[in-house]
C-alpha cells in the first residue's frame, strides 16, 4: 500500500483500500476473462451477475424488505428532487410537506413546487440549519403525499438521531448516512442516496422504493424519469453506470465482512465522540451543530478567527489530514468521516487539534 | 499485458489498454498523491483539472467551435430524448420534425410527443431500418424548431454518409460514430453521445450544445433539466461522474496520440471494408444494411439459417472473438468495431469467416 493521505473530503470521499485494489485488478482483467471490468456489456452475464450481487448485498447489509425495490440510478441525488414530486404529486392538485434542514432540503423545495404545494413544516433556516426538529416540533397536513426530510445534513454537520413518527408516507433523503447505523426501511416509502458518500464513487444513485408506489407517476412523464421504468428491467432499461455499481458491490461486501451496519455503528459513534470531545475540550473550538443534533458523519465547527481556520487547515494538509475546509455556504471546518474513514486518521486529527489549540490560543 | 479477447460488443466496449492500465493506477493512488482518483472531491484541485484537460480535448479533436459548450451529463443518451424536446419546445404549440432510422430514434420520437407536435419526415421501419435516406427524400416543415435525426444506428448497422442539408436547427444523436469521423460541428446545434461506445466507459453523456440555445427551457422546467444550469457550472452544477469523466479523458489523450479524428476514420474505413468485403465476397453472409448505408462502426450480418448463426457465434467466441450476436430485436450477426477496437482482431474475423463459410456452405 503506498503512503495514504487522511481524507476528510464530503464526498466523492474515502474508499476502502481493498476495493480499490479489487477495482484496478478488474479494470484491466475481469477475474481473468481477458476483458477488462468497464469493458463489459451490461447485458454479459459476467456483468449482469455485478448488478444482482450488488442488489442483493444492498438488500441485505439494509436489510431491506421483499417489498421494495433497489434501483441504481444515475444524474445523482439532485435528480431526486425532481423525480420524487413528479411521480409523486403526478395529476395535479396534490401536496407534500418538507422539513427544511440544509441547502439539500431546500433546493428539493424548490423542484418540488414545480409539481404541487409544498408545506414547510419546520425550518432552521434562522439559525443557519444547525439543527434538526424532534417530531413534536412541527405538524404534517394529513392531505400531504408525502413528508420530506434530509436524515443527514453533510454541510452543517446534523442529523436526526430519530426519524419523525407520522402516518404520512416517509421520504428521505439519505445520501450522507446510509449504511452508517441501523435504519427500519419498513418505516420509509422512499429512501435514496447518491453513492459517493457511503457506497462508492460518484455517478450512481441508490432509490429504495417500495412496491406499491412504483404506479404513482402517470403517461405524462417521461419514460426514464417513471420509477416503474427501471424497476421493471431492474434498473437496466437503459445502458447503467456499470462501473459505480460494480463498486458499490464491492463496497457492500467490504461493509459486510466488517461486521456490517451495526459495527459500522458503533465504530462511527466512536470516531465521532473522538472529535467531539475534542472540540468540547476547550473553548478554542465551537461545534457548529446543536449538541442533540450533531451528526456522527459530518462534524462543522470553527475557531476564533477566520485567519486562524485557514492556518489550521493548511497545517493539518501538510501532514496528510487532508479536505478538512468547510463548505463555502457556511466557512469554518468540517471533518467528514464516512464508514471508511479510518479510526487512525480520528485519532490524528484530535491529537493535531489539541496541539493546534495550545500553540494558537 | 493480459491475453485479451477481441470485445465486438455494441457498448459499453472496446476501450485501449493503455487507458485501463493508466486508469488502473490512478484508481489506487492518484499521480503518487497517496489518494485514489475516485476518493477525490469533485472541486479539488485535482479533479478540476482533469475535468477542464477532458473537456478541452474533446473540443480539439473534434475542432468544436468556441460558440459550443461541451457539457457531461448522466443519464445516458436516453435522458436527451426527452431533454431536447422539453428545452427546444418549451412554451408549448411548437414542432420538431424526426427521421426515423431505428430503435434509438423510435424511443427518441416517443418521448418527443410529450412536449409537441412531431413530424415523422422519414421511416425506414418497413424495410426493418436497412437504410438511411439522404436528403432529397424528405421534407422538412419549415416551421420545425430542429430536424433530429441519428447519425449511427448501432443495432441496424447503418449510418449518414453525409448529414442533412436543411436550414432547419440540427439535432444528432451520435452515440455510436462519435470521433469516428471528421464533422463539422458548426452545422449542428446540439450533438450528443452516450460515452460508452467510442469515448470512455458507460456513465457519462456528451452534450455538445451551440450558446445560443442554452435559453430555451423555461422557469417550468426542474433545474437540472435545462442545458443552461450545467453550462453555467462547468458541468459541476451537482457532483459529476468523475470516474467516466477521467476515462473519456485519457480516451482523448489516446486518441489524440495516435493520429486524431482524421486518422480513425482512415483506419475505420479500413477495418469495415475488410468485413463488408468478406461478407460480399460469398453469397454465405448477406449484411443488413444497404450498401449505400452500410456503417462503418457496427456491421449487423445474417447467415443462412438462425442455427448457422448461432453456430458462428459459439464457435468464434470459442477462439477469443466475443460478442458478436446481433441484437434481440433483428437477430443475426453483429460486429461493432469502434476507434479502440484493433485492426488484427477484424483480421481474425475476416479469417474465421471464410473458414465457416467454407465448413458450412
Amino acid at each position: 500500500m503506498p503512503e495514504r493521505i487522511y481524507n476528510f473530503s464530503p464526498g466523492p470521499s474515502t474508499l476502502p483500500y481493498s476495493v480499490l485494489e479489487q477495482a484496478a485488478r478488474d479494470i484491466v482483467n475481469y477475474r481473468d476473462r481477458g476483458i477488462g471490468l468497464i469493458e463489459l456489456s451490461h447485458r454479459s452475464k459476467e456483468f449482469m451477475a455485478v448488478a444482482e450481487e450488488t442488489e442483493a448485498l444492498v438488500r441485505e447489509n439494509m436489510n431491506v424488505p421483499d417489498n421494495y425495490k433497489i434501483l441504481f440510478l444515475q444524474g445523482g441525488a439532485s435528480s431526486q428532487f425532481y423525480m420524487i414530486p413528479m411521480n409523486f404529486l403526478a395529476g395535479g392538485g396534490k401536496k407534500a410537506t418538507y422539513i427544511n434542514t440544509g441547502t439539500w432540503s431546500k433546493k428539493a423545495i424548490r423542484e418540488a413546487r414545480l409539481f404541487g404545494a409544498i408545506d414547510v413544516a419546520y425550518s432552521s433556516e434562522d439559525t443557519t440549519f444547525n439543527r434538526v426538529p424532534s417530531t413534536g416540533e412541527y405538524t404534517v397536513d394529513p392531505a400531504s403525499e408525502y413528508l420530506y426530510f434530509v436524515s443527514n445534513n453533510t454541510i452543517y454537520g446534523t442529523q436526526f438521531k430519530s426519524f419523525p413518527e407520522t402516518d404520512t408516507l416517509l421520504v428521505c433523503d439519505m445520501s450522507s448516512d446510509i449504511l452508517s447505523r441501523r435504519v427500519d426501511v419498513s418505516r420509509f416509502g422512499l429512501i435514496f442516496a447518491g453513492a459517493q458518500k457511503n457506497m462508492g464513487p460518484a455517478g450512481v444513485t441508490i432509490v429504495i422504493i417500495r412496491d406499491d408506489l412504483l404506479d404513482r407517476g402517470d403517461d405524462s412523464i417521461p419514460t426514464m424519469l417513471r420509477y416503474k421504468t427501471h424497476a421493471d428491467k431492474g434498473s437496466m432499461f437503459n445502458t447503467p453506470p456499470c462501473f459505480a455499481i460494480y463498486c458499490v458491490g464491492e463496497v457492500m461486501k467490504w461493509l459486510k465482512n466488517n461486521g456490517g451496519v451495526a459495527a459500522m455503528e458503533r465504530i462511527n459513534n466512536e470516531k465521532a465522540s473522538l472529535v467531539y470531545d475534542a472540540i468540547d475540550a476547550t473553548d478554542f473550538y465551537r461545534g457548529h451543530a446543536e449538541v442533540g443534533s450533531r451528526s456522527m458523519m459530518n462534524i462543522s465547527f470553527n475557531l476564533p478567527t477566520a485567519e486562524l481556520e485557514a492556518k489550521f487547515i493548511a497545517e493539518a494538509a501538510a501532514i496528510g489530514l487532508d479536505g478538512l475546509k468547510g463548505h463555502r455556504s457556511i466557512g469554518g471546518c468540517r471533518a467528514s468521516i464516512y464508514n471508511a474513514f479510518p479510526r487512525d486518521g480520528v485519532v490524528r486529527l484530535v491529537e493535531f487539534m489539541a496541539e493546534f489549540a495550545a500553540k494558537n490560543s
